[in-house]
């Protein structure tokens, strides 16, 4: 087949170009270590294991919610990562220097795909990023409540890395995951309660 | 908060055992590679890309298809590997012995999530494993068209490692990748030509 066939398809070599790119996503390491504690987490798997949570934990939602819509956000959710890096949420970061580098990367990345397609999945995202509708702010509460799930699972992870005690954790992470979440707060809230007060 | 409290959401307990079950995927190896050939592709982060496949693809099925529905599927296609382990395309596995452990994964697994939950979980698992519907034919020709792209991307990946040839190649990927996927298959398939090609 001589090679003029193969770039008779522009919309698929593009969409193509961004699902390679997309890969690098497997790379990006997070501050969270999985379940055993043997390494960190990376974005991708990450991406994964919160789509599952939302297909799993859509009916505890606080308002009703387009369960699919949550899931497409969550697979797209991290994907400026890839230029930008993963911001720990117990480290020390420029929060307005983390959002310029996200958007950077957003033109970027979503910019590879096809105008129409690029536009429409840039669009979740930024619904994501914005947390306003009830579906981003169910998806930012399970994108919370995973790590410290997590955490609880390794026996500290993250936590002992950024020496956080209840308190920060708490005063941190409480209204991030009661947001869209309530009920999923409520059940983590005594569980690492009990870690801490085992741990002191 | 008494322990007692704790115990008092049964079903949002055992959605959270499923779910944090769940994160041993992250464990599970594949043949593949990731893009730069670095280290072994898990089956947790294929998840997420071949999802990500479906949500950027979708429009190129060869039938019409609930894109959401097929998401769900690549969510959920690879957990009985938990138990199971990957069995690679290219190698040499006993079919009936590998079905029969996914089988018995498919009970342990989706059995730990609330009754009602479980089985409409498992059903969306056996529907991509059975390979009738059209989202499930799309689906599982998404599985097997992501691994030659990242074989591609990573100068040869499992194909080197199980000296695979152009010939085994198309006799083996052809039918799966076309069934649901003719206009992919179309795509890949002189970009893998070209690499066997220059490999010569």
């Amino acid at each position: 087949m001589p090679p003029d066939d193969r770039a008779a398809t522009p919309r698929l070599d593009a969409q193509m170009v961004f699902l390679m790119e997309a890969d690098r996503l497997k790379s990006v390491s997070r501050a969270t270590r999985i379940h055993d504690g043997s390494r960190f987490e990376n974005s991708a798997e990450h991406s994964w294991h919160i789509a599952l949570f939302a297909l799993v934990l859509g009916e505890h939602a606080e308002d009703e919610i387009d369960t699919d819509r949550v899931i497409r956000m969550l697979l797209l959710h991290d994907l400026v990562e890839i230029d930008a890096g993963d911001a720990p949420v117990f480290g020390a970061v420029d929060a307005a220097a983390v959002e310029a580098a996200e958007q950077a990367a957003a033109e970027r990345l979503f910019g590879m795909l096809p105008a129409d397609q690029g536009a429409a999945l840039r669009a979740i995202w930024e619904e994501f990023e914005a947390n306003e509708t009830p579906e981003a702010r169910f998806a930012k509460s399970l994108d919370r409540f995973q790590p410290p799930n997590l955490n609880l699972a390794a026996g500290g992870g993250s936590w002992t890395d950024y020496g956080v005690t209840q308190d920060v954790f708490e005063a941190k992470m409480a209204p991030k995951i009661a947001r869209g979440a309530p009920k999923l707060w409520h059940w983590l809230r005594p569980r690492v309660a009990a870690f801490f007060s085992a741990a002191r």
